[in-house]
């Protein structure tokens, strides 16, 4: 069945028809039995905290809620089911979107154990290391830490400064903290609960440096202590994410037995000698960071809960607080009834169902890639760009948008059993964990101006001046799942005009397209032009375009954004449904040209009178949403129950 | 001396020349003795908060320093002298926005207690109040509440439900909470110390409403426990400003004598009857809350102060932390070396001493305005309408620049020892108290549109749309102190083209002019169409331009910003602080006609090529500025002992 025929199909189905219940169905896509499972079996005491807990009782609250959740066979997707997983590589990122619906802390404390201590044993171990670990860190057990970033060196891990030495006289290697910046620091799971460490360090075997490598390494034992030569600090108290105990830890000469190494991309053998199946250092490197791909792809999808969460309680706030009265006329009015607050939240609910969407396709697209036999090096650095880029996207529209709902419900919103600044607390560091988004966005440029064919660590910016290529090929415009179906709507709309154009989804495409396309190639043009440069003047060129590279990296991933949203619509059998995800699909397409119509303008993509046209556009559509608002809020799936805003109660 | 002079005698000055100092002292300007005493006298134990208090320590904490503060003869500006003030009213503002550098719990604490409370019975009270109450309320051996909110109405002032019924037979007043809906809720020293409250009702004599006005009842004895006829609650937990105990107030029909209702514009007098000097209740009503207009200056100032904060700490930071090297060079580079971090910080460093000549401008123009005899109404409205424009910029502003510094400093932005968190979860409220900014920014339009001739209570936007101009004229462009300057800077840049333009402060002026001029004329055009429509199809026209009157309250608002940062420049003595602040107000300007360029191509003032070539610009200015980056920051005032950030130690 093709969008056409739908479309005449359902002539009779008005948005009215559409429910909350079918709508979430829709958005859950290839999830909705996993997310249907927490619906039904998880009560909102499982899963949310009250706001007002201290730091010691949070930590208490979490370390026991994702302890029960694991033994329920929650949130434990993604691992071998022998040694104690339940469930697929993409389910994972459903589990962690639903836990993520209750608390955040909860999630993140899942993230940490699950996501990055298992994921590390998981992806970066062998059958020993499985066997040995994985039963126990599944059932938390065994908490562990994932101790990648030091003081010196957040984002850039390449420069970490933790030494794994091999010591060839007891066959053990040596984990060392050379100097008060190698010191691991922001590590969950350290300040309290952690008994193990994935620690990452500069492995140095017979005095040659072999990069970064991961080993396991005890750092408490059964009683809680911190075992000799192991130093472990508390950060104590943060901006959010209470429940989580973030620490320090510091190695002096710590040995381990040599298989503590996780040596599936190197290690040493029985002779001492150092193997791995990637001989390119750097290679090596980015395949083994490339593993972890899933972690990031949970930072984002988190943050898009919490975004839901957020939207449902001031959405639905706003349909019954009532403040001055219309104008001329007698009675106060509910504020959603205000253009200027259904600008504020509208819009916003649209980008929920987009992010939605996209990050269903991305959670499937993890599950082949890591799955393919052999691995296919170009599409996992294009998942792991999608990644970046939705990681920064999402995570940036969490920030602002949780934000406009706690503005949206005045004092009440700042009244924290309302739940939104626990929400904005804990959100916030989102943009900044598993990679500072300023920094992903320009990895993402990076990959697009390499065409995937490079890994990101082999070059530095220099590097990849000189290696972008003349033209941007087509390679950047991947063929996602909605492909054959966005080329018929394009060839579509190019058939259209004037104020029809605006509602044709094959224009809203095209114009998120050309926006790409003219970026990148800008870019790499400039790219290529100030690689050309004596090296002084081209490291200030080079410099000169992080801006553009920033805006390059968000129209890739905006056009991703759309593309699965058109793929999610192909998707949904259910009419009425179909025709509200398509108002809200144009919402989306004209809040997202909207907001970059200064970019339009100047390229003349768009003549002022579209340009405000547009607006009106975005205006009417918002009025048109206004009377299903509780059907949107419904359908972002959130359990009524878990919103515990005693504003709504 | 003009500028012009300035510019020829300045030759020789470079931007290397400027001292911290001596920018800190031109942006004090008039108020340079005041905050000299608090950089002196005040140390960083007096106003800095552990920002890992509880909430309990927290208000202990602040009612204590608060008191010693105001023992030491700070923050207790703006009062009479012989009732225990000391310091003019623009003053106050001043000690206002030196506690905000500090902490914001004890600044909203004694606005709530000087500013609110003490506002109250200063503006509405006569003698009697003067002395019976304000020496304790200055010295806060009186903490008082200003129970205005309520629960069922926030923003919406006239609409209060809460009943001062005039008992003829005792001569008392009777206070009363008809429902739940008319309990106070969200006050400042409700919840804990209040012992005293200024409470807005509508004042019932003789079986006729005469509208709102104020009364002081007592609500805790002695012991603190509240008094018959009166609940309180706790509002507990809330998103920031954990010092501030706010709370709810009902009123069970509770007497006070008739000598407690603050009866400067309306009073009862022997016989029972009720007078005012203002015959018509809007304009006594909206008189009245014009008093208070100091309370919405005090907040956008505040929420300045806590932005310069926040920006010492990330700026400072961003000079030392170093991450990644230099394409194709070896050494880790500071992270305000990369543009990208520049355009995070530098604009908004920018932006502060912008806002920051404004609050004076302000500042003074409140003392102007409040110590005029007789009163001029329409230079009160204008001074109310600048004021709430001012405070919804300020407090967006402060709100998104806090939240983009603490994600420039990354994990350690997130760690409540280094302050940046403290400062978001407090100045989240500030777009929220004192007037809701999207109301306020609406407040600002009518003003416009109705020209300052009539008060903002005096009709409904139906009603403003009847009386909306059909010409703007050009009261709306009205005379700032630099106002001679402006004319001539706006000549001389007709006389200049091209690249030179950009540098221009006229042609900067002349864009910021422009833009509200049309949007301000375009918007009463529509309000007038939309007038003239049957009563209900204009309602809904009138909805419509919600988002147009937000724009124009914002062209019109940055206008006065960039005027009084001319007038700023004009009353700097000093050559080498007087060419940084040149570059500043470049950058300001820019930014803003960046930020806004979308408006600008489309209502074709600028071309593509232009539009592109303010962006290499801003670049540019960031580029020059980068090196003094630190004196930029010394000159923004804060005490760098105040910062007490851990990562900075």
């Amino acid at each position: 069945m093709t969008l056409t025929d739908d479309r005449v199909l359902d002539e009779t189905i008005t948005l009215a028809d559409a429910t909350g219940d079918a709508l979430a169905h829709a958005l859950d896509g290839p999830f909705h039995a996993v997310k249907h499972r927490w619906r039904i079996e998880v009560d909102a005491d499982d899963v949310t905290r009250d706001p007002a807990l201290g730091m010691a009782e949070a930590r208490d609250w979490t370390l026991d809620k994702l302890t029960g959740l694991a033994h329920r066979h929650f949130a434990i997707a993604g691992f071998p089911a022998e040694c104690g997983g339940d469930g697929t590589l993409p389910e994972s990122v459903a589990h962690f979107e639903m836990m993520a619906l209750g608390d955040l802390s909860l999630t993140i404390k899942s993230g940490v154990q699950h996501g990055l201590f298992g994921g590390a044993i998981t992806n970066l171990g062998t059958a020993w290391h499985h066997e040995t670990f994985l039963p126990d860190t599944i059932s938390v057990a065994l908490p562990g830490c994932f101790a990648m970033t030091e003081r010196g060196h957040g984002s850039d891990v390449q420069s970490l400064e933790t030494t794994i030495t091999y010591v060839r006289e007891t066959d053990e290697f040596e984990v060392n903290s050379p100097q008060a910046s190698s010191e691991k620091i922001y590590i969950g799971n350290a300040a309290r609960d952690g008994r193990m460490a994935a620690v990452f360090g500069q492995l140095w075997v017979a005095g040659e440096c072999q990069g970064v490598h991961t080993i396991l390494v005890p750092i408490r034992d059964a009683d809680g202590e911190s075992l000799p030569g192991v130093t472990l600090g508390d950060q104590g108290h943060k901006g959010g994410l209470l429940g989580v105990d973030n620490g320090t830890i510091a190695f002096d000469h710590v040995r381990v037995p040599r298989r503590m190494l996780l040596d599936r991309y190197g290690g040493v053998d029985d002779e001492g000698v150092y193997h791995s199946p990637i001989a390119n250092p750097n290679a090596r490197f980015f395949t083994m960071l490339g593993t972890l791909v899933r972690g990031r792809i949970c930072v984002g999808a988190a943050a898009g809960s919490a975004t839901r969460k957020a939207l449902a309680i001031a959405t639905t706030y706003a349909t019954r607080r009532r403040q001055f009265r219309r104008p001329g006329l007698g009675a106060e009015i509910p504020l959603l009834d205000y253009l200027t607050h259904q600008r504020k939240l509208l819009p916003n609910l649209a980008r929920a169902y987009a992010y939605g969407f996209a990050v269903n396709e991305l959670a499937l697209e993890l599950g082949r890639v890591m799955e393919a036999e052999p691995r296919d090096a170009v599409r996992a650095r294009a998942l792991e760009t999608r990644a970046a880029g939705m990681k920064a996207l999402l995570t940036r529209w969490a920030n602002d948008t949780v934000q406009t709902c706690r503005e949206a419900c005045g004092g009440a919103g700042y009244m924290t059993a309302n739940q939104l600044t626990l929400l904005r607390g804990d959100v916030d560091v989102f943009a900044t964990f598993e990679g500072d988004n300023t920094v992903l966005m320009e990895l993402v440029a990076k990959a697009l101006l390499l065409e995937y064919k490079n890994t990101w660590g082999d070059m530095d910016l220099w590097g990849t001046a000189q290696a972008t290529a003349r033209f941007v090929s087509d390679t950047i415009m991947e063929r996602t799942a909605a492909r054959p179906v966005i080329d018929r709507l394009v060839a579509t709309a190019r058939r259209r005009s004037g104020g029809d154009l605006l509602a044709a989804r094959g224009w809203h495409v095209a114009m998120f397209e050309e926006r790409e396309r003219h970026t990148v190639e800008s870019l790499a043009q400039r790219m290529r032009a100030a690689g050309r440069l004596p090296r002084a003047e081209s490291a200030e060129a080079i410099s000169q375009l992080g801006e553009h590279m920033l805006f390059a990296a968000r129209a890739h991933t905006d056009r991703l954004v759309l593309e699965a949203f058109v793929a999610g619509i192909e998707q949904t059998r259910d009419a009425a449904s179909r025709q509200m995800l398509e108002k809200l699909c144009d919402l989306y397409a004209l809040a997202t040209i909207e907001e970059g119509r200064a970019w339009f303008l100047e390229h003349q993509r768009m003549d002022p009178a579209r340009s405000k046209a547009v607006t009106s556009a975005i205006n009417a559509l918002c009025g048109e949403l206004r009377p299903h608002a509780a059907v949107l809020v419904e359908g972002l799936g959130v359990p009524e129950t878990w919103l515990r805003s005693q504003m709504l109660a």
